[in-house]
């Protein structure tokens, strides 16, 4: 059983929106056994959506559409499929008395375009849709003697993923053939991706019933897995055995098996070791501490940290002596000790991390070219420095030493 | 001329990746007055992809791929073109000599899958791809009596674009007929999308001819405004006077008119001003010092930032009273102005942001509610303070309190 998402809406061909609700879509259809086969971004035009949509059903079995119910002359979805499988539109009595009800409750007359959204294509089933006024449809149809299903979904994913969840997802389950699928994730800060994959490799190779999808971005490997077989137990447990291996192979590079991110986890065995952090950034200008702080609750681990740019700051705020500066250089191994120790004792931390560096795109020099970080981690006892040689523009190489900040700290907590 | 986009990939059906390169090539487009009808996103199937290629053939007068053109199996692109064309796919001797070369200058054989990047449709140009070894390819073909160019581009957006630009572009204003396009943008800070909206109707509807478009995220208001006209002077000239006419009602309020970001153009002020900058942040954790720090060359203006996120921190590092927190509170109009002034004195700068708030999604009180935030900005003369209370989640009301911030001293510095 497959399914293609058209997303309907013109504002998604311009270069400014984009259609995200597929992501969710696909995500959901692949943990029921559905793959997408084709995704489609169509404008408001009755034309050239009705076309879109009969092309869709044509190709495959199920049509989910995203977009285009609402009381606007240019929310057409309605329509458009109805006119491609050649049946009416009706105003649905019950829906109009809601609609009359709804807006005499805020003392206001229903506007008239607004009685479009009470339009139900015959034969269709209204999935009620408690946030917001636009209901969704559910379509069991044949096309060329082929059973087809179609959903019809509001476009904001506000309304779109709890109406999915609770109207559409058990109507399609109800309709697809019974899939036992597991899928699981394990992630790795700071393994090179091609590294990661060879070592990777050798191992998913054993289980060639899991499908494995390798994710990266800058310092970061994600592993997917996704098994599919007779019984959910064995699909559970294929996954997990690989899960288990990969976790085994990669032992302390694995920092997650599930969605948390670094700064999440961080933040986890700060707290179960009753321990804080403070911070000293020069080339990441904030960036550690504002990852570090996203996280709800962050007060209670992260003390506090200073953005020392200028020489003068890494003194006043990290107590650095401004000989070494002169001697050493502002990028250096004994600055970044320096700002680290400094910071932790400033702030009267568990934990002090300095980082200084080349960000670039200028500034750079042979000796010390873009893209060079320090990164120091303070105990009070004793205190670890990398040096690093980030690649890329100024927002991954700040990137990549944050995360290299973060994954020192992890391990040092572990 | 409207065109139709295929992005191709089995990744771009997966809930991890996102066809991107579509928002590039329909900025392009528009700018040359070809509409984009339709975009779909199908996978490395060679039945599959094969009929998406003749349904987009049937449907647009240009169509543009994007992807499948690597040396892999899974690389489909260029034969299922060819096989809804019903026409071969031919190896050009000249692409086969330089991948020779190319291998042979690093010491390596021919991978036997590399040949495949050498294959060329029958009746198709190539186009030189500087930054990789899989060439594009153009192709002007007649289905049903219509004449339809075809493009094909490699996935990889640091290939994909340069060779747009360089090859594609100017086959296609070739064959489109001439539009004349103009284009504008008008940027504001801290205008709520209503408002904005309600104040610049009344100006736009004055101009019928020019489509506008507005955009809106936490803090930041952006109309778009396209014209087509007969002649390029005429297009032109009516965004020019739409703009203008806008940039008079916005006055204020208006901080670009092109790509900068605020914190660029803050940045411009603060160097044409010979000034400084240094932050004092609480409830934004340092995202207002890593907003000022993403632009290049921010050293020259940014002095130092303290994320003060304890109390003892503000006290230490922004010289807020201990007395005056116990009095007020941490998130109080005084002790924000209190770590304007502290971080400006202790950083030697020319101005002092201080930001306090709560950004939930714990911690708010009847009286102090989440989302209350107190920005102060001080100028060694005079403080001046918002009080603001911000919608949305925690990453909505950082960073909306960062947006305050850097209006508050782009208006200052104006």
């Amino acid at each position: 059983v497959n399914a293609e998402i058209v997303a309907v809406g013109s504002e998604l061909l311009t270069p400014f929106h984009q259609d995200t609700n597929s992501l969710f879509l696909s995500e959901r259809l692949a943990s029921i056994g559905i793959s997408v086969i084709y995704k489609t971004i169509a404008g408001d035009d009755r034309r050239l959506l009705t076309a879109a949509v009969r092309t869709a059903l044509a190709r495959a079995d199920i049509l989910i559409l995203t977009g285009g119910l609402g009381p606007t002359q240019d929310d057409m979805t309605r329509e458009c499929v109805a006119e491609a499988l050649g049946r009416q539109v009706q105003s649905d009595p019950e829906l109009i008395t809601e609609l009359y009800k709804r807006f005499a409750a805020r003392r206001m007359k229903v506007p008239e375009n607004n009685a479009r959204q009470a339009e139900v294509i015959e034969g269709a089933e209204v999935l009620r849709n408690p946030r917001g006024s636009a209901p969704g449809q559910f379509l069991e149809v044949e096309v060329g003697g082929q059973p087809r299903y179609i959903l019809l979904l509001p476009g904001p994913p506000w309304e779109m993923e709890p109406l999915f969840d609770a109207e559409g997802l058990p109507r399609l389950i109800a309709h697809a053939p019974r899939r036992h699928i597991a899928t699981a994730m394990v992630k790795l800060a700071m393994v090179p991706e091609s590294a990661a994959d060879e070592r990777a490799a050798k191992i998913y190779k054993r289980f060639p019933g899991v499908q494995t999808t390798i994710l990266a971005s800058a310092g970061e490997v994600r592993f997917y897995l996704r098994a599919q077989a007779p019984t959910q137990a064995e699909a559970e447990d294929a996954v997990d055995q690989l899960s288990a291996l990969l976790e085994e192979e990669f032992a302390g590079e694995v920092f997650a098996t599930g969605d948390e991110t670094l700064e999440q986890i961080v933040g986890y065995y700060l707290q179960m070791r009753e321990a804080t952090v403070a911070v000293a950034e020069s080339c990441t200008g904030g960036l550690l501490a504002e990852r570090l702080t996203r996280v709800a609750g962050s007060s209670r681990y992260f003390v506090g940290g200073a953005v020392a740019y200028s020489n003068e700051m890494k003194t006043k705020f990290c107590e650095v002596p401004p000989m070494l500066i002169a001697e050493k250089g502002a990028v250096s191994r004994e600055v970044a000790q320096a700002m680290a120790e400094g910071i932790r004792e400033h702030c009267w931390a568990t934990y002090g991390i300095g980082i200084t560096g080349i960000a670039g795109p200028s500034g750079g020099t042979e000796e010390k070219p873009v893209g060079l970080v320090f990164i120091a981690l303070a105990d009070g006892t004793k205190t670890g420095i990398v040096e690093r040689r980030f690649p890329g523009d100024r927002a991954r190489i700040r990137h990549f030493a944050t995360q290299q900040a973060l994954e020192m700290l992890r391990r040092r907590l572990v």
